[in-house]
């Protein structure tokens, strides 16, 4: 049997997973991020760990096929991170040469929705599938494009950045500095900046109710779901904004990659059916049939592990 | 030297390509298309064209590659022709095997636009790049999508289908039954329709001046586009309106594939400056910097010799 290491380097912390090529993950360990040792420390320390672990798991070094990494940020070649998006590194750093170098293993990374849309073709919801697109749908919005079995990076990394594509022009202003992209409605900020701006206005309904009862009266996107479930019209009336803005959004990608399978994650996707079926429902009038007929809109499998999973699936393409 | 003959096959004519593997056409022909025929009869014809050709030039049968083509409707694999936009043939043909019995060639089959946008990577705008957008902005509007080298065809050959992205959700009502498709604001045909809702409260321009002078008194937009570059201020309002969607339109793209080129083709493209200057400006405010920083936006280059290049194209890739 031959291993990878499976790697996702976030904010806090730095995730290691030793995973089977059947995709089985043997062990699951974990380290403190501490960014602020800069890069070159922190790949030493990664590299450690590596060296750690396979010593713990008394595995040769030959039977190792390699280390995949997801990161945030936009990557060249499953290589080069052009920049990364929580740390203040250099940028344009060639990750896989510098790992590569410490470790002696083959490196690859790519970014980390990128990542976890990798994984969930290999082990999970979209498994097997060669044309697919991946969506995190959390504080912001991130998107993993499949075409021809292959992850899209584009020239400059920013394949599937659909959280920035245009839907409303003019529209709601956005973290980026643009009007109306697509993260700016339905992401979990998104949810509630429009949660609030409403509240200004009706303090009678089932989500104020939850949200005074708070210590920080501050609205959070899970707070809109729950008051939607127990039938909160004002609520549902969001969610029914929300979905629609989805459904537009996704219905683009499907024009122009046609995909199979739509797989949702993130948080916000945490909600379930009362976002899933709606999604599908309203999908259908902003698309041509071809697009829609055998589509799938699956909510992400492999949760919390996608991240390392989807990681080790780099090295196996 | 090696030889292709690539084939477009259009609702009045198909046109005939021999053209060896530098791309050098050597030989262009033409025959009536009479679909009426149906579809057997018509690639009997097209075989014996073949032959012909191939006998006239004194070309020996092993120094031909294989024949490419291309047609109007989505196509799978390269080989199977999911329906004809323009004919009342049988769905799902595999036109690469009825064709290929019939010559004894390989034959590799594609949508007219993504045959387009591989004739313009492999010899016009867009030559050797693998990250490519080419738009054809004619009577409708369709999309070739290449990332990592390849055409996007998705599952149902929809990929590239921009024409029917959804930009104005409940907006203008699309020839395929949806509302608000790119195709109904950017066409020729939607540009059309802008001008005679314009022109039924206004009749002071210079485009009203132009339509009245013809025979049959109907709005083409090349009048919109004469008129535009007299100055007239009606007119140039309604190409503003129309580069602002084609921008929006075309940055959505960017976000998806980040292409390095997206080429231009179409009868609405031969407007020139004046359409691509106000696209490229436009542009901008749509789009992350990552997406436009090294963007270039240009127009197509192999004009009506397109067709019968990129269809040789497919042979090469």
């Amino acid at each position: 049997m031959k291993y990878i290491f499976g790697i996702d380097i976030g904010g806090t912390n730095i995730k290691f997973g030793l995973i089977n090529t059947d995709g089985k993950i043997l062990l699951n360990d974990s380290i403190k991020t501490k960014s602020e040792l800069g890069s070159d420390k922190t790949f030493d320390r990664i590299a450690e760990e590596i060296e750690k672990l396979r010593v713990e798991k008394n595995i040769e070094k030959s039977d190792i096929l390699g280390v995949g990494m997801g990161i945030p940020g936009p990557v060249l070649n499953q290589e080069t991170v052009v920049f990364f998006a929580n740390f203040p590194w250099e940028e344009n750093l060639n990750v896989s040469k510098l790992l590569g170098e410490k470790t002696g293993y083959k490196v690859k990374v790519d970014n980390d929705v990128n990542v976890i849309t990798a994984g969930e073709v290999w082990q999970g919801a979209a498994k097997g599938h060669t044309e697919v697109l991946g969506v995190a749908l959390g504080t912001g919005i991130g998107g993993g494009v499949i075409s021809n079995g292959k992850l899209i990076a584009g020239i400059g990394g920013a394949g599937g950045e659909i959280g920035h594509m245009t839907i409303v022009p003019n529209g709601k202003l956005c973290g980026c500095g643009k009007k109306g992209c697509f993260e700016a409605y339905v992401s979990a900020t998104g949810i509630e900046r429009e949660t609030e701006s409403r509240l200004s206005i009706n303090k009678k309904n089932k989500v104020w109710d939850i949200v005074v009862k708070k210590e920080i009266q501050k609205v959070e996107a899970k707070d809109v779901f729950d008051a939607a479930k127990l039938g909160d019209k004002f609520a549902l009336d969001i969610i029914d904004y929300t979905t629609d803005h989805i459904a537009h959004g996704l219905s683009i990608v499907l024009h122009i990659t046609n995909p199979k399978v739509v797989v949702i994650g993130g948080g916000v996707a945490l909600a379930g059916d009362i976002l899933f079926d709606r999604i599908r429902e309203k999908i259908k009038a902003y698309s041509l049939p071809v697009c829609v007929e055998e589509l799938k809109i699956l909510p992400a499998k492999l949760g919390n592990e996608a991240g390392i999973v989807g990681a080790a699936a780099l090295i196996l393409n």
